[in-house]
Parts: C-alpha cells; structure tokens; sequence
C-alpha cells in the first residue's frame, strides 16, 4: 500500500500501517453494547434491529462509547447477520442472547435460494449511518466498519443460530461440497462488496469478524475457508483499505489467516501475543489480546496484565490494543476506562 | 519407568510407553454412550448416576463397545464429576444434557466446606467396576481409567453446570486466590488419590480429563492450573502408571501440558498432529486427533482423514488413536468401525 507517513496522524491509523505511535491505539470490541447504562436505555425502546435499521439510532449508539472512554478508534453499530435478510433470510433477536434463523440453510436448494444483493443499495441503512458517524466525529478518530466473515455467516445460516459443536456447518462441507461451495461463494460476493461499499462510505479500516472459525482444524480450514477469505482480503487490498482479520480458537490457525490476509490480525485471548505475533511474522500487525473476563478483576490484576500485553508487544509498531473478544455485558466500565489509561501510560515512550 | 519392552504385549500400552506397535492402536472418548443402542437401551431403564453406582451395570455399559467393535482398550464408565458427591455436592443431570450443580462453590467458605474424602471408600463403586471389568476382559485389551482434572472440576462447581465463558470461574480465580488454591488442592488431592485408587483396582492407565482448561491464555494456566496438575502427574509417575493427558482448545498450551506431565498428551481436532507432536518434543506420546464430527462425513471423506492422521503421526512409536474429542450421540456406528479398521490397515508395516 502507497502511503505518506507523515500524512497519517491518528495512532489507530499509524498502528494499522504499522508506523510509529506516540501512544499504543486502543478500543474494543462490543464498546458499544451493553455494559454502557446510554446503550440500555435505547435497547429499553428499540430491537437491535431497529437500531441497526435507523442510521440516526445506530450513530448515536457508535457514539455513546465515545463521550465516556478515550478510546482510539469508533466501529459502526451494526450486526454481523444484516446482510443476510435482504438475501432473504428471516431472522430475530427476541428468543434470548443469541439469534435464531427462522429459514436455516440445509441443502443446495437452499443455498440457491438466497438472494444476491448489492449491498449499496440493501445495505444502505448501515452505509448512511457510517457517514452520519464520521460528520460527526470530524477526525477526532477513526471509524472503523466491519463484517462477518464467509464462514461465521454460513455458519449461523446452516446452524440456525448460535451452536457448540458446529456439526450441521460441518457435515454440509463434507458431505455436500457443492452446496458449501455455492454458499460460501455467495457470501463472500456479499461480504466483500459491502466492506467495499462501507470504506466508500467513510469506514477508514474494516474487521472481519471470522469468529467461529476456530472450530476448524488447519487442514478444513485451508480447504473450506481460506480460499473465500482470500478474495475479500485481496479485494480490500485493491482498494487500499487496512483490514484487520479477527477470530477466537484460532491459536493453531494463525499462519493460514495470515494467508488468508489483513494487515492486522486479530488475536483472541488463548494465545501469548508474543508467540503469536512470531509466528505471524514481522510484516502484520497485531490487535489484542487481554481476556474479556480479566475486567471483572481488582485493578492491580488488570494493571499486571495490561502491562504484561505491553511487554510482550514491546513497542513494535503494529500493535493495537484490544481485548480477545467482545466486552462482556456486565463489564464495569470503570475497569474499561482503567485499561484505556493504563495502555496509553505504559506505551508512553516505550519505544525511546 | 522401569519396563520390559517384552513383557507388555498390547499394542495400546506398547503405545502408552512409546515402544514399537504392529498396528497403531485406536480407541474413543465416550465409545461407551449414547450412539450404541445398547447403551441407550440400560439408559432407558437407568439414569446417569444410577448406572456409575452399580459396578455390574457400569462394567455391562464399560464392555458393551468391546463388543462391537475391534478397539483397542477398554475406558471404565463413570462421571468426571463422581468424586464431588462424597465431598457434599449435590448435583443432577435431569434437567438436559449437562449437570447441574445445586450446591455451588462461589466463596472461601464453599470451598472450605468440601468434605475431604478417601476415594477408596467413598468412590468404592467405581473400583469395584474396574475390577469386574478386569475380570471380564481377561486379558484382551487393557482398561483405562480416568478423572476429571483439577480446573475442570473446579469450573463445573464454580459455573455451577456447563459454561461458554467461565467467566465466575475466572473471577474466583483473579478476585479470590485464596478460595482459588484451596479450592484447587482439595480437588488435586481427591483427583490423585482417585487415579491411584483405580490404578490399585486394576486401571492399567489412567487419563486426566481437563476438558476445559483451554478457555485459559498460557499466563493463566501456568499460573493457575500447572501446580496442581503436576502434582497428579508425579504422584502417577511415582506409582508407574502410564497416564494420558487431555484437553480442548489447548493448541497454545500444548508446552505447559507437556511440562505439566502425562506420558500421552491427547490432542484435539484443533492442531495439526504433526505440527503439535513437533512443538511436544519427542519424549512424549501424542492421542488423537480426529475431528468427532467427521464420524458424520461420506466414507472416503473418513478415509482420507484418517490417513492424513496416520501420514502426521508417521508411525512414529507413541501414537494412540482417537477423536479430538468425545463420539458424539447421533453417530453412526458403522462410520466407527469403518475407522477403526482404517487405522489397523493403513498403520500395518507404516514403519517398516
């Protein structure tokens, strides 16, 4: 990617074209979410889906994290399975925690029957409230978009929602590997031409959320994953977007995701950053990695393991700070902004 | 360990000891459950605990896969979570698939209330089926028996049940170290004295089951985990029983397993085997690694990974075949055997 350093001023940015920081970048998945009392009193009124249907909700809700907490960088309010329901998919939120896909995906019929989108106009919603979102916040920082990945969506299509042991994903890709390959291609039609069509509308980075890829053993996924994440990764790259490329189990995959691609690739919690990031090689950047669970510890504890993260990364630039995954919903937020702090302290001149 | 390579005659202690095999032998985590229709017939008239409470029962269900199937050893029926009944927890498994624990540890003083017990007497049941079993096999292939490790237990008794972020466990871990390494050597002592106790019935090897303890990053683990499961492992040692060493998600923590002990460390379908048995080094055995999913694939899909297994292992001495995991219930049973006889195929003269 042709860049001019000097011309890049937010850390988050610097970080992600691994340039020097003045401080480590740092946000956090889910920032905007549950354990915010502001993102309570709207899910009080409106659906998830609601929020995400109206760019007006949906930027106030990106926001909200961001008049509390110094974090680095915004990510759009948005949900990793809208794109499915202009393909034709009917899916709700009320069941519980997770979704629940009313219309699963079974069979090469099935897979047929989704319909293609474009997603500048089906997803025009979630397009104008990342430009609502970068009007306001005026450069203060960055925003970031996102999408699920191929294999996460087919895995919530083929699945019906949340699963353990992902085994109807698992038996389509065996036993049915046409229907696999017509599915994971439309996906990654989908995927990539809405994180396409979100850089054009102001996102400055996207992440590809692969969450549950870590299921996979190296050998499926360099088969039934790799090939699809590829084309997005090389896509983004053709665009000149900085990608970060995030999943969790994904200790023994690393090296295939970073085939796969991304500038950054999103570490969960299972893994030393420092052997990981090793293992990545020098070329990549790295966000992560503290366990989600480790903000319900006393502050010394947090302190020890944020700096413990510092060190590990020892001011190599590249390093974003980040949890291993989503803040969880009961998350004291004092212990968020304890992490924000502590990161930008200790990162303060680590590289002199 | 003292041996003599021409004494032990079965290829799977052959294995357990890393001497040279004719075939490489193979045998299931739960090969004794749900997908035998005999088993389900007994569970239809027996619950759970009804069934690990009657040696005769439990050494019927024990030897019902030996039946049926050309494996390789015998693992004795039981529950990881028997030993916490005598120490004063109540639990049940009526209400679905996992237990419930009505009797929770959530402070220093649950903890400190777990009865300490003598699993001669007070798990007498469990030794006494491994004696039947003994008894019935004859001689025809050797019998493991098992435990649930230190963290795992804890989990269950903390989280009360099944868990997907252990996240109470992780707070009493962070929070409360004191409740924590009570807690942990009550449950290391009662877990070794276990083993030591089926060993003393007739166990010829015996395995840690640590289901969960890849929730951990390293940090925690060898912070929190690692003590006590060396304590186990050298006592089994000390005693010169072979013992198997095993997890899930533990790809990043395969160097601390190994330095925990265990003369096999059981892999799951999360890391290529060769790739893992690299990393252990060479002084160690390695079980696995078949994803339990694949039972359900099309058989040359079985075929073509359990050569692949084979391939990685390279007949090298120490490898002991099994799933990532435990057989699932919908399982078909030919897909079982199908991989049994594969293993014994293609493992003859591997290394000739």
């Amino acid at each position: 990617m042709e860049i001019n350093p000097a011309a890049i001023q937010s850390r988050f940015l610097r970080a992600c074209h691994r340039l020097p920081v003045d401080r480590t970048p740092v946000w956090f998945m889910r920032q905007a979410g549950r354990y915010l009392p502001e993102y309570r009193a709207v899910r009080a009124r409106y659906s998830l889906l609601e929020i995400c249907a109206q760019p007006e909700l949906a930027a106030e809700v990106t926001l909200q994290p961001l008049r509390l907490l110094p974090v680095d960088a915004a990510i759009i309010f948005a949900d990793i399975l809208l794109p499915l329901i202009p393909m034709g998919v009917r899916l709700d939120y009320s069941a519980g925690e997770g979704p629940v896909i009313h219309t699963p995906v079974n069979s090469y019929a099935d897979a047929a029957a989704l319909k293609p989108i474009e997603p500048r106009e089906a997803l025009s919603n979630v397009l104008e409230a990342i430009r609502l979102v970068r009007h306001e916040l005026n450069g203060k920082v960055p925003l970031i978009g996102f999408a699920g990945g191929p294999f996460t969506l087919a895995c919530y299509l083929i699945e019906g929602g949340s699963s353990r042991g992902y085994l109807k994903t698992k038996q389509m890709m065996y036993a049915e590997p046409h229907a696999w390959r017509l599915l994971m291609g439309k996906l990654t039609r989908v995927v990539t031409d809405y994180l396409l069509a979100q850089a054009d509308s102001g996102a400055q980075v996207v992440q590809l959320f692969d969450s549950w890829v870590g299921t996979l053993g190296p050998q499926d996924y360099r088969e039934y994953v790799l090939p699809y994440s590829q084309i997005i990764f090389r896509a983004l790259k053709g665009a000149h977007i900085p990608a970060i490329h995030f999943g969790t189990d994904t200790s023994a995959l690393l090296p295939m995701m970073r085939e796969a691609g991304g500038d950054v690739i999103g570490l969960d919690w299972r893994v030393s950053l420092d052997q990981a990031w090793n293992m990545l090689g020098p070329d990549v950047g790295v966000q992560g990695n503290l366990d989600p669970a480790a903000l319900f510890a006393p502050k010394p504890e947090i302190g020890r393991r944020v700096v413990s993260i510092l060190e590990q990364a020892g001011g190599r630039p590249g390093h974003i700070f980040n949890l291993g995954h989503g803040v969880l919903p009961d998350t004291p937020i004092e212990n968020v902004l304890t992490v924000i702090e502590l990161v930008h302290e200790f990162s303060k001149g680590a590289r002199s």
